[in-house]
C-alpha cells in the first residue's frame, strides 16, 4: 500500500535482523529496530494482559452464566479469537504483538526476530497473562466465594486441567500440532511474498479463534505457555495454593512445554514450504 | 493508501488540532476542521441514535422472541457490536464516529479533538440516545403493553439494572476497566501509526461486540454514558416514570459516571504506553 | 488504491451520470456507462437468485432440520447477510449489485443511477428472485411433499406472512425504518466521501445480516419487494395456488409498499446529512 | 494495490498463461509461471491437508461433545469454512490456494491455469485430504475406539453417508448447482476486473461457510471430490475397511463425480455473465 515510496520503510527494509521478510510484514512492519528492549516487553505485557483478561474472561462468564449454557464453545472461542484481536491492535506496533512466547520462538527461528530478544517477549508475556488473570479475578471473585471453597471448578477459570475424555498423549500431540498450526500461519500472512490483501491481525485471530472452537472442547489445549503459566501462578497466589501445579501428576508441564515444541516445527515447515 | 499525495490531506495534517495523529487516522480523516459545531452534532445524533435502535431492538428481541432463548448472549452482542458498525459508517466522515461520550471524552484527552467540542458531541449522543430508544419502543410497544404493567422487565430493554449476581462495586470495576480498553483500541487503532491493514470500524465494532458478549452477562455493563442515560430518559416519559432512576437505590449514576472515569483511564495509558 | 493514475478510472470519472459520487464508491466504480440494460439486467438476475437461494435455502433449513432448533435466527441471518454477500461478489462489476428493488430506487433517488435505469434493474430482480425460490424448492420438494398439503407452514420457506405476534401498523413501521437504515449505509459506505478502509460489499451484507437477526424474528420484515414478489409468484405456480397472495387480507402488499418508501427517506435522509 | 509498478508483477503479467485476468486477481498473483509443479503440489498437498484437519475435526468435536449439541452446524461450517481460510493463507502464494480438484478444473476451464497443471493440483490435493484425516484421526483414535466397533457413525467424522432425509436426486442436484455458485464466487473475486475491496481469501471462506452452514445439515454435499475421496481412503486403511465405499450402493461416487459437473457449469456461466 504505497509503503515502498516511504523513506520509513526504506530504512527498515535495510535492517539485517530480518534478512527473509525484510519489509512489508504485519507483525513486524513499522517496528522500526531502535525501539527498546523495555517499550517491547511494556507493549507485549500489555497485550497478553488483555488477551488473557478476554479469554479468561470468557470462560468466567460460561462458568457462572446460565444463559451462556447451549453456546459455551463459542463464547470461549470468540473470547480468545477477538481477545487476540484486540492485544495485537495495541502492541503490535512496537512488539509485532506475538503475545505468546511460543509465537515469538517461531519467529525467532524464522530469523523475523534476533534470539536474544526473547528476553524481553517472554517474561513481559508471562508477567502480562499474570495480570490479566487478576483483572479477570476481581470480576468472579465474588461468584468464586460464594462457590465455598477454591477448588478445580473454580481454577478452571483460569487455566486448563486434563479431562477424562482424552489422554495425555493426545494433549501433547494437540499441543504440538495445532501450534504448528498457528505459528505456520503467522508466519505465512506476514511474511513479505503474502497477498496485500491479507489482514493480518484479523486472520491470525481468526485462526485462533478456529482452533479454539473446533479442538478446545476436545483436548483444551492452549496453544500458549504465558497464557497457561501466567494464570497458573496468579491461581497460586490467589488462594488455591499449589493444587493448580500438582494437579493431575503435574500435568500442567504439557502447555508449559508442547507449545515451544509445535513452534520449532511450524517454522520449520515454513522454511521448508514453497514460498 | 496514496493519500499522501492528495491535496485534501495535505490540508488536513497541516491543522493543529490534533499534532500527534495528524494524517491518517480513521476516526480523524477526511474530518477538515471545516465541520461545523452544528454538523457535528447531526451526524453524532444519527449515529447514536441507529446504534442505540440496534442494540436496545436487539434486547427487545432476545426478551419477547422465544426462538432467541439459547442464543440470547451472542443476539445481544452482535445487536450492539454490528449497530456500532452502522452508526460509525453513517457518521465517522464528518464526526469521526464516536457514538459514546466517553470515547469523546478520551478523544480529546488524546488531542485528538479540542476540548471545546464536546459541548456539541455529548448532548448530541444523548439526544440520540434518546431517539434510538424511541424507534425501538414503536416496534415492541404491542408486546409492552401485553405485559400488563410498565417494569422493570420491560424497562430493560431499554437500560441495564444491576443483577443480583455481582455487586456495585464489580460494575463500577467492568465500567473503568471494560472502557479503559475500548478506548485504547479505539486510539491504538485509529493512531496514523497504526499498521494501514487495521480496518478501524470493523475492528472497533468487534471488540465492542467482544466485550459485550463476554461480560455483558455478568456485569451488564454499558461503557457508554450516552446508551445508558437517553433511554432511561425515555423510559421516564413513556411511561415508567421516575422508578428506572430511583430504582436499587440511584443505581443509574454507576453507568453514567464511570466509562468517564474509564476513558480518561485508557487515553492516559496510550499516552503512556510505546508507540 | 492507486485509481487516480488508472486510465479506466479517469475515463469513468467524466462521465456524467453520477455527478456527486463520481468516481470510487464500491456498487458504481468499474461500472463503465457503456454497460448495457441487458448486461446490468443479466448480472441483477443472477446476482438476485443465489442471494435468494441462499436465504429461503437457510429457512428451509431450519424448517426442517432438527439440529438447527436452537440457532435457527442465526442460520437465517447467515443466510441472507452472506448470501447477499455472495450476489453481490457477482454481480457489482456490471450492475453495483443492488438485489433489490427498494434499493435500486434509492440509489436512483440519491442520482447514482438515473432513473430511467431502473426498467432494467426491478424486473431482473424479480424475475431473479423468482428463479432463486426454483432452485430452493428442488432442494425441499421431497420434504415439503412429505408434509402431505401445500399449507402456509410450508409456504413461509419462500414468503413471510404476518405472525400474530405483531401489528400491521408495526411491519409498516419496520418495513420503512429498517429499509431507510439500510439505504442510508448503503449509500455512506460507496460515497466517493466513504473511508477508504471501508469494504463495502462486507459492510452492507454485515448490516442485512444484523437487520435480520435483531428484527427479523419479530416483524419479519423483508426490505426487498422482489425477495417477497418473486418467491409468492413462484409459490403460485408451484401447487400453493392463490393462497400465499390472499392469506390474512392480502398482507403481502406491505413487504411489496414499504419498502419502497424506506428507500424514499433514507435515500432523502442522506441527502440532507452533512457528509 | 501499487502492483502495477513493481517488476515482479510486471513480469507476471507478460505470461500467456492467464489471457484473461493476468495481473491481479487473488488465485493467481504473486504466482510467476516459475513455481515448478513440484512446488504447486506440495503447497496444495500441505494447504488441503490443514483444510480437511480443521474441518474433520469439527465434526469430531460435534460428534463427541456433549457442550456442542445444540451449535452443531455452526461449528461445522465455521470448521470448514475457518479452514479453508487457513488453508488458502499457507498455499496462495505458490499454488493459488484451491485446495479442492472441482475448483482446480474450474480454474483450468476459465484459463486461468493450463489443464496440462491438474496433474499436480488433483493428486496432491487427494494425498493431502488424506493425510489431514489421519491428523484428525490421531485427536479421536480414544474416542473412537471406546464406541466398540467402527462402523458408520464414526466413518462420518471423515466422509458423508446419505441421510434417509434426502434422495441422491437432490444430492446430484445441491452438488452441481452449490460447486458452480462457489466456483463461480472464486472466478469472480478473483478476476482482475474484481473491486480492489474484495479479500478474496476471507471472501471465498465466507461463502463455503454459508454453503456448508445453509445445505450441510440438508444434503451432506462436499462440494470437494478431494475432501471426500481422501477421508474415504484413509477410513479404509484405518479400519472400516471397504464399507465407506461400499456402503449404501456405492453412494461415494455422488460427492466424488457431481462436483466436477458443477465446477465445469460455474465456469461456463462465469465465461458466459457480463463481466
Amino acid at each position: 500500500m504505497g509503503k515502498k515510496d516511504s523513506p520509513k520503510n526504506i530504512d527498515s527494509s535495510s535492517c539485517t535482523i530480518m534478512p527473509d521478510d525484510s519489509s512489508d510484514s504485519f507483525l513486524t512492519e513499522n517496528k522500526p529496530k531502535s525501539y527498546s528492549g523495555f517499550k517491547v516487553a511494556l507493549a507485549e505485557l500489555f497485550g497478553t494482559m488483555l488477551f488473557v483478561f478476554m479469554g479468561c474472561g470468557a470462560v468466567g462468564a460460561v462458568t457462572f452464566s446460565e444463559e451462556m449454557k447451549s453456546i459455551k464453545p463459542v463464547v470461549v472461542a470468540v473470547g480468545f479469537g477477538l481477545g487476540l484481536f484486540l492485544g495485537i491492535l495495541i502492541s503490535n506496533n512496537v512488539s509485532g504483538g506475538h503475545l505468546n512466547p511460543a509465537v515469538s520462538l517461531g519467529m525467532a527461528f524464522a530469523k523475523r526476530i534476533p534470539f536474544r530478544r526473547l528476553q524481553f517477549y517472554i517474561p513481559a508475556q508471562i508477567a502480562g497473562a499474570f495480570l490479566g488473570a487478576a483483572l479477570t479475578f476481581f470480576i468472579y471473585t465474588g461468584k468464586i466465594n460464594e462457590q465455598g471453597s477454591k477448588d478445580e471448578a473454580t481454577a478452571s477459570i483460569f487455566v486448563a486441567f486434563p479431562s477424562q475424555a482424552v489422554s495425555s498423549m493426545v494433549i501433547m500431540y494437540s499441543e504440538i500440532v495445532l501450534t504448528a498450526c498457528f505459528v505456520l500461519v503467522i508466519l505465512c500472512s506476514t511474511s513479505s511474498k503474502a497477498s496485500k490483501v491479507i489482514n493480518p491481525p484479523q486472520a491470525i485471530s481468526s485462526i485462533l479463534g478456529l482452533l479454539v472452537l473446533t479442538f478446545g472442547t476436545v483436548t483444551g489445549c492452549s496453544l500458549n505457555p504465558a497464557r497457561d503459566l501466567g494464570p497458573r501462578l496468579f491461581t497460586m497466589i490467589a488462594g488455591w495454593g499449589l493444587e493448580p501445579f500438582k494437579a493431575h501428576s503435574f500435568f500442567f508441564w504439557i502447555p508449559n512445554v508442547f507449545p515451544y515444541v509445535g513452534a520449532i516445527l511450524g517454522s520449520t515447515i515454513y522454511v521448508l514450504l514453497p514460498k
